[in-house]
């Protein structure tokens, strides 16, 4: 089995055709994106684990359950979320899924819905629906980075990958396109991620892909510890390909969906506001995967962390004590810390004279932080993080207009 | 009972002296203080959770058992955390404790120790050796200023508090001295809290006492949700004022260590780095204490809620997602939000017309966030934070030098 990166982003699968279009939600730009396969689909959801859970988030679950995993469509707007806003919201939610089945050609279940933008906001039905139509008649395998672009608010770029993937039994692809956290305009914190692929597969084995996919890429990255109310990860695979996932091929598919949302989910960290170093947190000798997370989660969110690397301060004090104070096992006399693979912690003692060093690593925009908690187990973990610049403050600090 | 504001911080209760010397652990200024009770006094402690523990905490913690809780003396430094520095820390504690208990007259197990500053880096013995004989020839009532002082780092100014307690069975006082966190150099993070007495009580009265008032002072504060290797509270009750505080007037004593707690907590954190705002956040309507502490920590702590507030944005769709995710029983439907008394969303919609007057409310320097999770139950709490400015950021990513 070889994977290979190839253009096309959610419509580098076979079968798969996209567009995005300006509606009139936001003031200006793209801001309706169509993902639509020529098939019906097996297909799957992750959601925002939030107790404000919006509105397409609760009705594409529902849709998914109601299907029990097919779809046809995605359907998404950005510039409004949609959250907050009463039962207008639902109603809005589905206003969406019933004008994408109608224009595209299947029942609304068979929609999967997603917004993205200002909270407490109501979405503008008739706009959208306009732009559903209008969306529709411009679908086209070739439009994968009109759609890439529509799902966006303030992000730095567009965001889509593609891999193909060479198996005994044949070729298939996986596509995807995602849309950070780009909060400009406050509210906006939502991160999403579409990925499509040709090859054929049952929707319980979509699902699992689907969730060991997203634990080691947009469940493993951190930019400030908030959760949103919108975010949504969706899996389409509508078969096209001819190959067929078993049981024993699942590792083939479960891994590109891997590699193609763990490219993406590096792209919203490195595209988040203010952020200038993409920081990658290893945590190892933890006494149990949840303690790897507790304790990698505790360093990746510590403001006093984030500042440190953003101001290039080989600070191991600042990692340990976030560590120790994380929930997790943690032994100070067993812990090793490294910065850019320079140890400046080991055996309870500093080895300052290495810390030079470290600083001169730390001007790499790639940042690698390791950490050994010393506690007597073999469990680890990596998750993603950014540093933390005056930047974020000013841009999440600024008056809603 | 009354209570009245007086003068005197840590040495307005009788019976206590300080000293505050400069004895070169930090490059310039006052950086060791001395707290001594003219006679044996009842002593509790109340330390970080972290499991990096300083060695000033561990032996503290030991000290309190070996005694029972009594001591004479409290000595601190600043400039040294004197953590994560191997078994030479452990050696450098205890040789504060002999040099105090020598310079006294009492037994090196009857003092309580404490250190802040740089992690990692030893302590100075000879240096802190000389000061604590300087300190114990200067030691008097009138020195109280000069030792609140000496136990800061970087704080914006001293914090020390003191109430006169009238009851029927006499009038004693409660004094306290703290130290916040000022991390221009990075690492320095440690909370101090000192308190004293006058009053006669048991050693588990006051620990109880002290403990309840630090739930609703020290620990109900976060600047950035980071727990120092170093945190430590300590009281002192010598019994000087002749006022038996039995399980009958427990109140009066518990209420006076709370108030002075609670003072000294929020000057810890309107002078935080980079603060320009104290931020008040109350929880109600939550399913267990739990679930409040949770909500409001998960408020406290969200960057996203603390640069609004800091660029004076009525964002209650932040706050609403934070508690959403905070892992609290939350109702969309029941919730409730309030910014300086303005409620923002109710039964399920906002109320965006009234945004601006909210924004008048956030230009005030002490903003109180409202939240009613809607959870069906009535627990509640209240939590204080401080806006996050880019300030902070230039401060804590400064290269340590």
């Amino acid at each position: 089995m070889t994977r290979e990166a190839v253009q096309g982003g959610v419509t580098a699968p076979r079968g798969f055709a996209a567009a995005g279009v300006a509606c009139g939600v936001k003031p200006a730009g793209l801001d309706l994106a169509l993902v639509v396969s020529d098939r019906p689909a097996a297909a799957a959801g992750v959601f925002t684990t939030s107790l404000a859970a919006a509105p397409p988030v609760l009705l594409s679950r529902e849709h998914l359950q109601l299907t029990g995993g097919r779809a046809w469509a995605i359907v998404v707007n950005s510039g409004c979320a949609n959250a907050c806003t009463g039962p207008a919201g639902l109603e809005a939610a589905r206003l969406m899924a019933i004008e994408t089945a109608r224009a595209v050609g299947c029942d609304a279940e068979e929609v999967l819905v997603a917004s993205t933008g200002v909270i407490g906001v109501r979405l503008d039905s008739h706009r959208v629906s306009r732009g559903i139509i209008e969306a529709a008649g411009a679908l086209s395998p070739a439009h994968h980075e009109r759609a890439a672009r529509a799902i966006l608010t303030t992000d730095r770029g567009l965001k889509e990958r593609a891999v193909r993937v060479d198996t005994p039994a044949g070729t298939f692809t996986v596509g995807g396109m995602a849309k950070g956290a780009g909060m400009i305009e406050p509210n906006m914190a939502t991160m999403l991620g579409f990925l499509s692929t040709d090859a054929e597969v049952s929707p319980p084995l979509l699902r699992r892909a689907l969730v060991e996919a997203c634990a080691g890429s947009f469940n493993a990255i951190t930019v400030d510890g908030d959760c949103s109310t919108n975010d949504s990860v969706f899996a389409l695979a509508n078969g096209a390909s001819g190959v067929v996932i078993g049981d024993r091929d699942h590792a083939a598919l479960a891994e590109a969906l891997a590699e193609v949302s763990r490219d993406l989910a590096l792209e919203i960290v490195r595209g988040a506001e203010g952020a200038t170093k993409l920081v990658t947190v290893c945590v190892g000798g933890a006494a149990s995967p949840e303690d790897a997370r507790k304790a990698a989660r505790a360093i990746a969110n510590s403001l006093l962390v984030k500042t440190a690397v953003h101001g290039g301060d080989p600070n191991w004090g600042r990692i340990v004590a976030a560590a120790a104070r994380s929930g997790a096992g943690f032994s100070l006399g067993g812990a090793r810390v490294a910065l850019g693979g320079i140890v400046l912690f080991e055996n309870g003692r500093p080895y300052d004279e290495r810390a030079a060093q470290a600083a001169v690593r730390l001007r790499e925009s790639d940042v690698t932080i390791d950490v050994d908690l010393g506690a007597g187990g073999h469990h680890g973990t990596t998750v993603w993080t950014c540093d933390l610049s005056a930047e974020y403050v000013r841009i999440n600090g600024e008056y809603r207009t």
